[in-house]
């Protein structure tokens, strides 16, 4: 069985192939420029697999998940050009005739990082899966499924309590300025201290200001959905940063409620390369299939 | 169908019996004193009505809920004297021979604002409750089903951006000091003011700064499980209150996500007079008998 993903970012867009064992037997990726041109790249892409039996679409957001709204399959108000209120799942189901699930990018790293989880053996029932990268996001799956209210979660745009030394720093999201996004996000680093991420070095008192409101998120998470796992993927995460939030998570948790430890608590990704959103796209295309 | 609920508080026990209407057709309360007396006492109203069928009991907390623990159906860790550690679940089983639902407080009174909203057909799939009296709690409902992780939620325990004017208040919380429940619970008036909630007039500025931090936990629900309802109960909370919790709220989100109008979205109890969590214990005994 061949199965699609897309992994629809803002930045670029990746589509794959795999089998019923989410192994990639294809793969392209090409920047996500003006939506026409862009979507049709990716249907010339998987009319090359006539085989293929499904496909999923994970997205930059915001999207319209709720089947009985009549934009359903849309990009709705993205800050990001050209691309608000644009039908991304319309043209794609037309031009491919294929059963298309269509989810979050999270949501779909997030069930890439669940499918894995079972497939490890792991005793993992619910997932977080945060991004700290261009922007803050999340996605969850608890007891199997993707976590879904009247639209999908915005986990990226919740409050914390500022560090001390931060106060000065009012925050880079344009509607809430020092929601986690606005002062954790890659671009941050700019807005602080005038250089990129990666020129900042590790013993920076501004990593431990950063793993401050990432622990934070994790209480926040820990308290309101007890998951078995929160993973951090993005490209402000490292194994040395994620050290930092573990140590700030253990003193503001104060030994409140117990969780696993901590180094399988708090993660890194285990499908390496960014792949997890991909192999979450595999596994919802073969559910969708089988519906 | 006679059913059995138990509202088990840290201050008082609730025992009502209704049938399957939901329906309270006799209720008592007594003083919570120590475990022995107190379940007894308890045993005994419920040896009154020989057909009942099943029991629920919603719990002040920590509880274990996990059916595979050697301890479920105890209270575990909780700093009210000679209760840690006590078989809620296992002597009112032995004793009355009936199915027992076990659940926390919180999650008893989101489930009978949940299972009320199906009755008035109001389009509710998820909902969230959080009591705010001597402590803050919070449970919620997913699609029909109380959210449950590793453990049971302990929502009045994340953290949250401080007041601008509230910096030097310490917060109570023994474990956390300044997490939500260390900030709006209800002794916070007597540490920041010196007098009881109820002494406080309606136009002090404490109430803007409660209001703050509620609406900081609207916005953690709002962007993390993104419910149809933020139910708010317990002796803190009045509709005059929630006014203000709901211009912070707004004032906060942006416009970033859509939500319901405001005073459909952050709302007092449906249940009135604190019966919530009684109802939702009968619709529970209701689902653990049929089970």
């Amino acid at each position: 069985m061949l199965l699609g993903s897309i992994e629809a970012g803002g930045t670029k867009f990746v589509c794959a192939v795999g089998n019923e064992d989410y192994r990639v037997l294809d793969q392209i990726q090409f920047p996500t420029t003006d939506p026409e041109t862009t979507i049709q790249q990716a249907i010339t892409y998987f009319q090359k697999f006539p085989e293929l039996t499904a496909l999923s679409v994970a997205s930059f957001g915001p999207i319209e998940l709720q089947k009985n709204n009549q934009y359903y399959g849309y990009i709705t108000d993205t800050p990001k050009a050209n691309w608000s209120h644009v039908d991304l799942i319309g043209p794609l189901k037309q031009a491919l005739q294929l059963p298309i699930y269509f989810t979050t990018d999270v949501n779909g790293s997030a069930y890439g990082e669940y499918v894995t989880s079972q497939l490890f053996n792991e005793k993992i029932n619910s997932l977080v899966y945060y991004t700290v990268g261009t922007g803050v996001g999340g996605g969850a799956v608890i007891n199997g499924q993707i976590l879904q209210g009247i639209g999908h979660p915005e986990m990226g745009h919740t409050f914390v309590k500022r560090h001390p030394a931060d106060l000065d720093f009012a925050g880079i999201c344009p509607f809430h300025n020092d929601c986690l996004e606005g002062l954790v996000s890659g671009p941050t680093f700019e807005a602080r201290l005038g250089v990129k991420g990666q020129d900042v070095s590790h013993d920076h008192q501004v990593w431990d200001i950063m793993a401050y409101y990432l622990a934070q998120a994790a209480i926040q998470q820990t308290m309101i959905l007890r998951p078995d796992n929160i993973v951090f993927g993005g490209g402000v995460i490292s194994e040395d940063f994620l050290t930092k939030v573990r140590a700030q998570f253990n003193q503001l948790l104060g030994g409140y409620v117990q969780v696993p430890a901590l180094d399988q608590y708090l993660t890194m990704p285990r499908v390496k390369n960014n792949g997890s959103a991909t192999l979450g796209n595999f596994a919802l295309a073969y559910r969708v299939q089988s519906e």
